[in-house]
């Protein structure tokens, strides 16, 4: 039976069981262990048969298939408690487990080669029916970044789309963030338990995230954060998205590591294009040329993926599908739109090629001046003073001068000294 | 014949007639006179079978296929003096008339689509063995435009490469002083007669291009440069080179157009990217999405065009074939290297792998610490702050004022004020 045995649940195979209420406490057992990871639980499972199973197999037989170490973990962590009694306490601590046996389990995160047999949930699950876009990228980010990681993040929520992020540091909590503030979801996934709020400077997006969207792990609550936690974390952000959206990385960096996941796991990878100059820019431009798409507006990048069409067809049908399934399942899974609250907020105002403002294009639509659009061109995250400004936008002082006031007044311009002007936080 | 005879020499067959250098003075007349364009040419040609039949041709003959008003300007045209005489004089200035029919006439242009039937020169004419590249982009480009073309400029002249470029205002002359200031060879096409500096601010590039590569146009001396000749102007930048670079370009503006052009004429377009929210880097971030090369290292340009190969093979066979051309044909057409002079200058040395530095990585090569990549990388075309440095690079105070100091004795890096440094302007 071993080797036999150990084949059985593939990918594909260990995504169905029976019963799978009753053997998710097993299963939630399993991934309590420390040390026991995916293919220890898949090759336990292959051998036993079910979760179920598993839990009920005596040291020698584990011992045909895993490590000893693991093993007698396993039958020590069996001795320490109840597991039913454990399983009920993460329940009312707000805790989900959500087993790949669980109907709320992703389906985007199901496909991924190497899927987590359970994640841990705080708040909810992304919906099925929208489409979701990783935003991830440098940790130590630059003014270019930061503002493109606000921009995207706000234009992402505005549209509809969750931002999944792993709440780091620098691209991705400013992107979460940002998604948040514009009343959007999103979702961060994180490399420690979902009780533990890593970084902790970013204590904001985990509490705000919990409400609006979801905190998510593969790692059951207690898990420190621990750097070799988070290169498989990463494939989870990946595998929950549609998209994965890279701003900044440098040319060895481990953002690039996760868009190498991302395209294995068959996801559309786009990049912020930025100067050759720019170190934080050298392994997006090196991306590109590796045949990444170019993200120049969020509109280009819904029409071209098929977003869009998917952010239409939501509109028109709302979740329908996803509530019957929880409500069947009795699962209290905690996927958005399943709870019966508004649920996907501004999207549902979404009008195709209005939703998404382009990057650069936007001024057109809120009509403003040829010489507007000039000014908001050259102004830079450093102070520029006007005579600068006059040679390289080719327009007259009094015509500048009187352009840059209405520009402050509108926050997309700022004043930082006499005659010296930097790029606005309006992310109109 | 009318009908038929417009049609009798195409693209192809403009190209080729019996006696050339007997030919050739006629050509000279026609394209001397101020309306007449290829497609005028082309016709008269095609009706009469050779631009000495054309000569002859009386009003009436010329009314068949042309309008009155330009038949009329060639008529009088003759009346106004021998034009061998003026062919003559024309040497005597150092300008050449190089029609379509001469052996040095431009391999490369003459297979475009529309190449001018003749050519005046100051100067020589890119030799048609090494490698030959436009560097175009806006007139009123940013620092970053002018870093990346002062920089090209200097790569390209340091591997034996032909900058061919507009000499306007902007990244063109930049690119091309940059050249000149390198040692290496450019070939300024102008929308005026070649006998007027135009702009005059590119007085140095205009000297100093006669010298050390050429200046080149369409229009006979004398003629004003004016909005309508540019245009077309651009067409021979294409055209004489092998590849167009793009540093800088507005989404709607004349250098796409030219882009555009290149692709027709078969041309290999490359395209520095820039950041989403510089308007300068719009139209070359667009060209990219619709498939135009990223332009990172001029290494990997050289492999994937093949230009690396043809550095390589000039080595090995200096110049032999055009020089024999030439002499056979007695014709002093000042191609580069039919002259017998060194000719080739630093690209004799060329090593591949080794004569294009990379943009971003040539920091290797000349063995430089990560700590100073990293200071590299991060330094602007603005004042940043030594705090501002130690939270982008994770560098400590200390190490980072030490690597600071050497960079700027490098001149890799400007001290601007008290604990404020800038990107320098060494390219090496």
């Amino acid at each position: 039976m071993p080797d036999g045995g150990r084949k059985v649940l593939g990918n594909v195979e260990k995504k169905k069981i029976e019963n799978w209420q009753e053997e998710e406490p097993y299963l939630y057992w399993m991934t309590c262990v420390e040390g026991i990871g995916s293919r220890t639980i898949e090759k336990l499972i292959g051998y036993a048969g079910s979760p179920r199973k598993a839990y009920d197999l005596k040291l020698p037989d584990m011992l045909e298939v895993i490590p000893k170490s693991r093993a007698e973990a396993l039958i020590r962590a069996k001795k320490e408690g109840d597991i039913f009694e454990k399983y009920h306490i993460l329940k009312q601590k707000g805790i989900r487990f959500i087993s790949i046996y669980h109907p709320c389990y992703p389906q985007r995160l199901k496909n991924i080669p190497d899927a987590p047999y359970g994640i841990y949930v705080e708040g909810r699950l992304p919906e099925e029916s929208s489409p979701s876009i990783a935003v991830i990228g440098a940790r130590q980010c630059s003014d270019y970044g930061r503002f493109v990681a606000q921009r995207c993040g706000r234009e992402l929520a505005l549209a509809g789309i969750n931002v999944i992020s792993g709440m780091a540091k620098g691209i991705d909590g400013i992107s979460q963030w940002s998604a948040l503030k514009a009343g959007g979801k999103t979702y961060a996934v994180l490399g420690c338990g979902t009780d533990i709020c890593y970084p902790s400077e970013n204590w904001n997006i985990y509490r705000k995230a919990k409400e609006n969207g979801g905190v998510i792990s593969e790692y059951p609550p207690g898990t420190a954060p621990a750097a070799r936690l988070f290169p498989r974390r990463n494939r989870i952000i990946s595998g929950l998205a549609d998209v994965v959206l890279i701003i900044e990385a440098r040319e060895k960096s481990g953002t690039l590591i996760t868009a190498d996941m991302a395209l294995e796991q068959g996801k559309e990878v786009y990049v912020i294009p930025g100067r050759v100059t720019d170190s934080l820019s050298q392994g997006c431009n090196q991306m590109i040329k590796q045949g990444a798409g170019i993200f120049t507006t969020l509109d280009e990048l819904l029409e071209e993926t098929g977003l869009g069409d998917m952010l239409l067809h939501r509109e028109s049908e709302p979740e329908r599908v996803l509530e019957d399934k929880a409500e069947a399942e009795n699962g209290m899974c905690g996927i958005e739109g399943a709870s019966g609250e508004e649920g996907i907020g501004p999207a549902r105002n979404l009008k195709k090629g209005n939703g998404g403002g382009s990057m650069t294009g936007e001024e057109k639509e809120i009509g403003q001046t040829q010489i507007d659009k000039k000014i908001l061109g050259i102004l830079d995250f450093y102070p520029k003073d006007v005579d600068k400004m006059m040679q390289e936008t080719g327009i007259g002082y009094r015509d500048l001068v009187c352009a840059l006031s209405r520009l402050c007044l509108e926050e997309k311009a700022v004043r930082v000294g006499a005659g010296q002007f930097k790029k606005g936080e309006f992310l109109g």
